[in-house]
């Protein structure tokens, strides 16, 4: 072991050093959680080994990984002494998350698991029960999941375990999360790029991750980067992360457990002496975290050989280290003398409780890590305070509806300014550098950026206590807005539309643990991940087609209904009304798209809290056709698509006023999905779209959203869906619209395709459109050479010959 | 600066140690890409300032990003001193993908340019036009993209300069991936996760990758997390993660320049020496590769303040750094006073021709870095040497049709191992530590796993030569490929379904790459990037719920039709069928879907590639309707969906014979899609799928999937689908179909529903199946208690009971 640590630390570490007796007991506590993680791999029944193991007692079916396991009961038993000895408040999150036969061993043993599920008792009968239930149909789930008692955090897909905790501490200042990280885990992308998560982590205010990387030197089947390098590598690298590492390494137990104990000792003396100084003296330095390096082998104390065959400290070590163990008697008479090499008649009485010397070293209450409230964060939430949105609305009236630009995010941008002074510790803004760019910079008059770092004169609303989490990482954004959430704060990620699908994967898990906790009576409900995708691909012409894409939307439709929101606000006071709603929500991932340019304003502030509540409906004062069922009903969601509709309508209308329109906005994109909560009902939907006449529909997104999203409702083949078909390039706003075929002339051309009862009628018009597209297409090929009339006309169209409602 | 550098290196690199001259021309070269830089930013005309700068001169819409694009020209310009003494074969990939005005300064400068586009001539007329079309309507798009000569990275999603250059070398002896790494980038997890990859780098087989971060200070609007560390921490940084940095710092050009061009001197020589050791005396050691960490100002040469504030060196250089330079009189002398700095008449001609003394400093041919034709791939594509795939078929017969199990990836695992053998260059196979347990362990026959690094004796089929690349990051596997088949070599990434979701945003990326080298005429045709996607959603029962998610499938569809491809092979000949076709096509995104467990083998290899070549078809082998109107489509994607849909078939026949029932399977997807160049046409979609029968659709993925599919086609009310709909946990293989209802039973019982007249005559079958889902459920809620007979009958049947075509 090589521990690099100070003088000062080791001092104080002797006040804690344990003696061997304590030792002893750690080690008791810890042959406990090995033998429940080993019996809830392979046995059904005969808990105890009162009599020989027989083929029936063994499970049918062996699932679940036994290599980790060893491994993250020794941490749980260290950190244990260490919350008892000092009263922290503490959690534990399993980057291996495929450990949970672990994990579920030490909740039962320190009385956790019993409290929440009762039926498995802290005696024979529970164990029993503990063993079967474990990756067993109808039973619990492998990994450590959302039934685990004191976790937040599934694990099944690698990396996300710092992120996890740094959220989780953010405005935590008592907490302390120590963070198991698996050495396959380490060499994820995301994982490697949250070692830097403590740059933002203010000691005065927030609380401290423990992280403890745990190389066992393999992965399912080959070794791992990490563990094949040399201390002096790993001390480099994790000082070149900021960190201070320590070393506990070895395979003989009793070393080990000296070695973790004074390592805890001190690293919990340094985090304290971290806070210490901050908290008394201000945030003055870049602190080194302590961190703990823990070299340990894959399925400790497990099968040696399997066959002639190296198990343990190999990859064979990763899942079921040993099969056929119904069939094989010497395998099972292996696993017989395996599970009692931890002498469980030392670890249970008759009853099969553990002795009263192993619960002895469990926390007391919340403080146990399967109890504390920070993992059930629901426990905690508190409703955000907000105000009234009439501050930050737009005035919208008759006389300027849909004649007025005004940057829609900048009004959001003030409402979270003033959610921040109200909501001083439970709320945060996530954003990879582009809050500015995104128009959301009122928030700086409330807060800063977080850097805990240097900081030069030049830089603007930068400051150590700035808590408006700024990184260019999707991954951290999100994976600290996770945990923040999880642990019951509320929060916003702010992704350019394009990038969010970076993190398409981490909303796919945290719905499906949104979707698991609705099944789990104990979790309470906790605030919603609001996501705020602007920049959208309408009006990344300048930055280009790598710029341009919905498919976020996409990646959320497939989960279940019950937790998904998407919202497409057109305009400032929608939005204003879709962020109120998503802040006061629990449970759902919300998604709010809208662009950050100046946009027209339709709906004043009461007429958008009715639209927003309706999710859709129609505009009549777009639509000409009031009771009648129109010939045509243009349908729009997004800014852009409501946009070029309302224009494409005012074409038509000035060349054809008998043609009768009906508009239809939709804002909650779920609305039109018959199976979803949201979803209206079918007599509505015909009453909004008619039950035959042509929908041509303007979306935002791919056209695929549409047409999956109205598969069950009536008449589908006449809806004709246009939208972000990857069209795309460094261009004009307007030309993005052409070549995505969403322009306001192709829609008025469209539309009249779909009505040909017109068409006699319309020669003209269409000629005239047509002749319009091919000077802008003339435009386009000689880009500025000669600033056309047409990039006046088509900016200015639209804007402001929209009739009134009485117009003829 | 400071030098971390060996006597070694100093000395070899006396030899190359540039004199004041040389340094003056380098000096030279970079402040005519300067100029040029900013001439793309701002100017539509007078590009040599033959006079005065007018408004008129000025583009109307200022787009681009100045700050990055010095360091980025500094860099290219000591690149080529290397290059040409030493004949080098390198290529520069462009992390912060916004500097596109710097390498098509570069470019032009060097000829590479005019020679790919020859409108843009190396003379006055063609700088106007390089100016003129910058980040312009029509013209070329403001990042590093498809159309710039040189480049197989756009950079526009940061994160992935370091995983495409170690795919470009890998296998490619002589190249040199000179890899500019933005700090703003190098937050982000795919990035951080990537500095790994020089562990799987051998130095004797593959070419090198030479990182620059290039630390300039700020992103759009914070200070970057790496610029704010110590040259100290920086150094553990990078030798923990196994590199030897090298400082060049400064904001004095010459000793900069002096600087650079002495480091990089050294670099090179060490990366020489460092290949020279492992290919005379073999692999033996972990190279300690170096890299350059740079530090100039953000905008370096640029505005140092702007009404006031200051812009070099910081955030406000990032973009365009001074605007309204049309209208503000006293902006537009800034500019010309900016661009006169540079000494325009120094560097170009009177005709506006850089000056020979410029020129001379480019390489030769493709040497150029922009026409290096490892940057366009296509042109040094060969075709694999694939063998006949009756070697590795399933024989399949009348007699053992659906009724024997075989495991299909197997198959392909061999295939791949004769690959390996046939093709020792140009390919390989990556995956994230799951080749065994995705059961292609077959490779492992011709070659080992990649690990530059200590290997144990207790480690199985890892080797320093080895050419499968494993390891635990989807990031670092997927960018590997893309780097090797963009540069002309053929590889498939094997995934996790559910897993592959974290790669969305670069398949995204990737296929947008494809899409627009569609309409760049140079770009030759590069390999398909091949993804399968096992381990799939109905299999991983044993995994739980987070390991259960088909949705990348989702993802793709998203894309172009000309570049996504979604195979969903039933069985072993199936997949290999699909397979062989994938690894001869170029330009595509290829899906195959398929299970790793054994199962049941429907089609001889013959018939296999007729039905993969007809992309969807009538099995009349499980249908009884011969030529008549079926009453019911049976139709079914996917592996376990087919089964299902098999056993339901097998349970209505028996209980009600003469219910007319047509199977369809579907194993191209895009043959739903009419769109789509795959796409059946109405006629046969028609004659398969009838044009108003029921039809009872099991997919494997997202039913959302097929609904919009087949959006466009005849009667789509009539279609249900029933796939996998987020309901899932660790329970059994059958349970999976049972919670999703798309067992054989719920099939069964869905299909008579939808054919009401037979309901009367059913009414026995009906209870009988709902009794065997109460059985079953049961079961699921007694795991294990009693091991019953219904597993049995789920496994059972289905297998033996499929009649032959002629029975009746």
């Amino acid at each position: 072991m090589a521990a690099h640590d100070t003088a000062q630390t080791r001092q104080q570490a002797a006040t804690l050093a344990p003696d061997e007796s304590t030792l002893e007991q750690i080690d008791r506590w810890w042959r406990a959680a090995n033998y429940l993680a080993v019996g809830q791999i392979y046995l059904q029944d005969n808990p105890l080994l009162r009599e020989p193991l027989e083929p029936e007692h063994i499970k049918p079916r062996l699932l679940g990984h036994w290599g980790t396991s060893p491994g993250l009961n020794l941490i749980y038993a260290h950190l244990n002494e260490q919350i008892r000895a000092r009263e922290l408040d503490m959690t534990y999150l399993t980057g291996p998350g495929h450990g949970g036969p672990a994990l579920l061993a030490n909740v039962w043993l320190e009385g956790s698991y019993s409290e929440h599920f009762p039926h498995v008792s802290r005696d024979e009968a529970g164990m029993r029960q503990l063993f079967r239930q474990f990756s067993t149909p109808g039973g619990v789930p492998s990994h450590v999941s959302v039934p685990t008692p004191g976790s937040i955090h599934e694990g099944g897909e690698l990396g996300y375990v710092l992120v996890h905790a740094f959220g989780a501490v953010f405005d935590n200042p008592g907490l302390i999360a120590a963070a198991v990280v698996g050495d396959g885990e380490a060499e994820t992308g995301p994982l490697e790029g949250s070692w830097k998560g403590m740059r933002f982590l203010n000691p005065a205010r927030d609380g401290a991750v423990l992280p403890i990387l745990h190389l066992n030197g393999y992965k399912i089947g080959s070794p791992t980067v990490l563990s094949r390098e040399s201390d002096e590598t790993l001390t480099h690298y994790f000082r070149g992360h900021g960190y201070e590492p320590r070393f506990v390494e070895g395979d003989d137990p009793m070393t080990v457990h000296r070695a973790m104990a004074e390592t805890l000792t001190e690293v919990i003396d340094e985090i304290h002496a971290i806070q210490r100084r901050a908290r008394e003296e201000g945030v003055r330095e870049k602190p080194a975290w302590p961190m703990i390096v823990m070299r340990t082998p894959k399925g400790w104390t497990g099968p040696d050989r399997v066959d002639g065959v190296p198990v343990e400290g190999t990859f064979h070590a990763h899942q079921v280290p040993m099969g056929g163990v119904r069939d094989n008697d010497e395998h099972r008479a292996h696993l017989e003398r395996w599970m009692r090499s931890y002498r469980p008649e030392e670890l249970f009485d008759e009853q099969g409780r553990p002795h009263r010397e192993i619960t002895d070293r469990a926390p007391r209450g919340e403080q146990r890590m399967g109890s504390n409230p920070h993992a059930n964060g629901g426990k905690l939430r508190q409703p955000l305070t907000l105000r009234d949105l009439q501050a930050y609305a737009v005035e919208v009236t008759e006389d300027n509806r849909a004649r007025e630009l005004h940057g829609s995010t900048e009004r959001l941008g003030q409402y979270m300014r003033d959610i921040y002074r109200d909501n001083p510790t439970t709320f945060r803004l996530f954003c990879p550098d582009e809050v500015n760019s995104n128009k959301l910079g009122a928030v700086f008059e409330a807060t800063d950026r977080c850097l805990v770092s240097e900081i030069h004169d030049q830089d603007e609303q930068v400051s150590r206590d700035g808590r408006m989490m700024e990184v260019l990482s999707e991954h951290n954004c999100n994976g600290w807005l996770e945990g923040y959430v999880l642990t019951g704060r509320h929060g916003l990620f702010a992704s350019y539309e394009a990038f969010a699908s970076i993190i398409d994967s981490m909303a796919v898990q945290h719905a499906k643990w949104l979707e698991h906790a609705r099944n789990v009576s104990w979790r309470e409900p906790v605030p919603s991940m609001n996501y705020l995708l602007t920049s959208t691909c309408w009006r990344n012409d300048h930055n280009g087609f790598s710029h341009q894409g919905p498919g976020f939307i996409d990646n959320l439709l497939t989960k279940q209904a019950e937790v998904i929101r998407i919202y497409l606000p057109p305009d400032a006071n929608c939005l204003l009304s879709v962020a109120e709603h998503c802040f006061q929500s629990v449970d759902y991932l919300n998604a709010i798209v809208i662009d950050k340019h100046p946009q027209l304003q339709y709906l004043s502030m009461e007429e958008a809290r009715e639209h927003c509540r309706l999710g859709c409906d129609v505009w009549e004062w777009a639509s000409n056709c009031g009771d009648e069922e129109p010939d045509i009903v243009m349908a729009c969601a997004g800014d852009i698509a409501t946009q070029e509709t309302l224009a494409a309508v005012d074409l038509l209308r000035s060349y054809l006023p008998a043609l009768k329109v009906r508009v239809v906005n939709v804002v909650d994109l779920m609305s039109l999905d018959v199976d979803h909560p949201h979803g209206i009902s079918q007599a509505r939907f015909v009453s909004l779209f008619t039950a035959d006449r042509p929908v041509l529909f303007a979306f935002h997104g791919y056209r695929g959203v549409v047409h999956q999203l109205i598969h069950h409702r009536p008449g589908t083949d006449r809806v004709h869906v246009r939208g972000y078909m990857e069209a795309g390039t460094t261009t004009t706003p307007f030309d993005m619209t052409v070549l995505n075929r969403m322009s306001r002339i192709h829609l008025a051309l469209d539309a009249l395709r779909y009505v040909p009862k017109q068409l006699e009628r319309a020669a003209g018009i269409i000629s005239d459109l047509e002749a319009l597209l091919k000077r802008h297409e003339r435009y386009i090929q000689e880009h500025f050479e000669d600033m056309p009339e047409i990039t006046e006309w088509v900016w200015s169209n639209g804007h402001a010959r929209l009739p009134a409602r009485d117009e003829p």
